[in-house]
């Protein structure tokens, strides 16, 4: 269980997602569960305005926000999960199941902000996308099976997070990064990369989301990460002679 | 856990369901979940031929039968369960949670023929439906608010009867660097910070021991250890150019 502070740390984001009903279906289920933070990237703008202007359109739609990409999205969230069906793909992160996930989640929601984030009907969620996320959620469906709908599978996930748990054995209170300072620790790193040949042009694009990926999966504590971005600046800064 | 036996013991029992979506919607997470037998109770007529012609209907759809009344419905069934939003009405039959009716729903799956009823979107199951329950199963949403989606309030329901009770501790499978490793990083990046200038020799020692903790701290997986092993050693020889 969730109090209300705990829920409004939650940023449930939709990733360009197409059905205005779906949209409306993820918000009735956050009035539901009670979580209030919808964020909404890339949408097809028309089933945006749909949604929005929808009679009965709950609070949660009248007050989410819309956003360019990802990144700017996740900007004050210090844990970002994404969710998966488990497809074709590899995927190249920690996959955690609902039910062991929640309670990672619930902790986190004590003191720091998460996003989940919930790809498109067709495509999911892309891997740049994924490169921002610290490890993904997987509800356990049969396999071979067709992947969830959006609106039941956003559903699931916020009942499984208010779901009555015997308590949690408490976790020290880790104030960790936030996805901004791990982007800016990414592209740092990204820069001193580069500069020291360790990546070259052409393997730039792939550097940068296994570099991001990385970064989610070593989830500094906010102050390793002042230390880590004040030693790649001062490494730049020495790579870089010509900058003065 | 259900095994498959058990699972094609339950019926999910739509009664006087209006939309031709939320019927799509209920067998999709049937699909999901793995069950099998679906049962419509004077449907609109038009909806349950329209969702059963869509394109892409479950097989679930395709398999399922159609019925006059609820008694008729359970006729086979040993456990019939309502599932209910508990408005204005007194209910007069004992209310179970979903996690609590889970346990009980799972008990009788092991030999008997479960029902569960899911009542109209506008107006739910009647008197008359009720009367023919065991008992009433309650997805615990937040008081005050509209009642949930009927195809996301199936695929909670069955999503609880799928879950593991006892919770895996499922970790995700990370293969962490040695301690050999982190040593590596923590004297490299040592190095790095103290040939960038970012450390003073004075705070040479203390420094150490301070990046030393970081670098647990963060405890890499062992090929993202090999990673930044390979970006510091690169950006070391970029920083001594007269080491050759």
């Amino acid at each position: 269980m969730l109090n209300e502070p705990q829920r409004c740390r939650l940023c449930v984001v939709l990733v360009r997602t197409r059905n205005p009903l779906n949209i409306g279906a993820a918000a009735r289920a956050m009035s539901n569960f009670g979580f209030d933070q919808l964020r909404v990237v890339e949408p097809y703008e028309l089933a945006f305005r749909e949604a929005r202007s929808a009679v009965g359109a709950r609070e949660v739609l009248k007050t989410s926000q819309q956003y360019e990409n990802v990144r700017d999205t996740v900007e004050d969230c210090q844990l970002v999960v994404g969710t998966s069906a488990i497809g074709n793909r590899l995927l190249q992160q920690p996959i955690r199941t609902l039910q062991a996930g929640a309670k990672f989640i619930r902790n986190h929601l004590r003191s720091d902000r998460v996003a989940i984030l919930f790809g498109s009907e067709k495509t999911g969620l892309s891997n740049e996308d994924l490169s921002h996320c610290h490890w993904l959620l997987h509800i356990p469906t049969l396999p071979g099976h067709l992947s969830m709908n959006l609106g039941q599978a956003v559903a699931v996930t916020l009942y499984e997070l208010m779901r009555q748990n015997s308590p949690a054995k408490s976790k020290p209170n880790l104030n960790l990064a936030t996805a901004g300072d791990l982007e800016r620790l990414t592209q740092l790193l990204l820069e001193a990369a580069t500069v020291s040949g360790f990546l070259s042009a052409q393997s730039l694009h792939s550097g940068e989301q296994k570099l991001r990926r990385l970064m989610r999966r070593l989830h500094p504590q906010a102050e390793d990460g002042e230390v880590l971005l004040g030693i790649l600046r001062q490494i730049l800064w020495k790579l870089h002679p010509d900058r003065g």
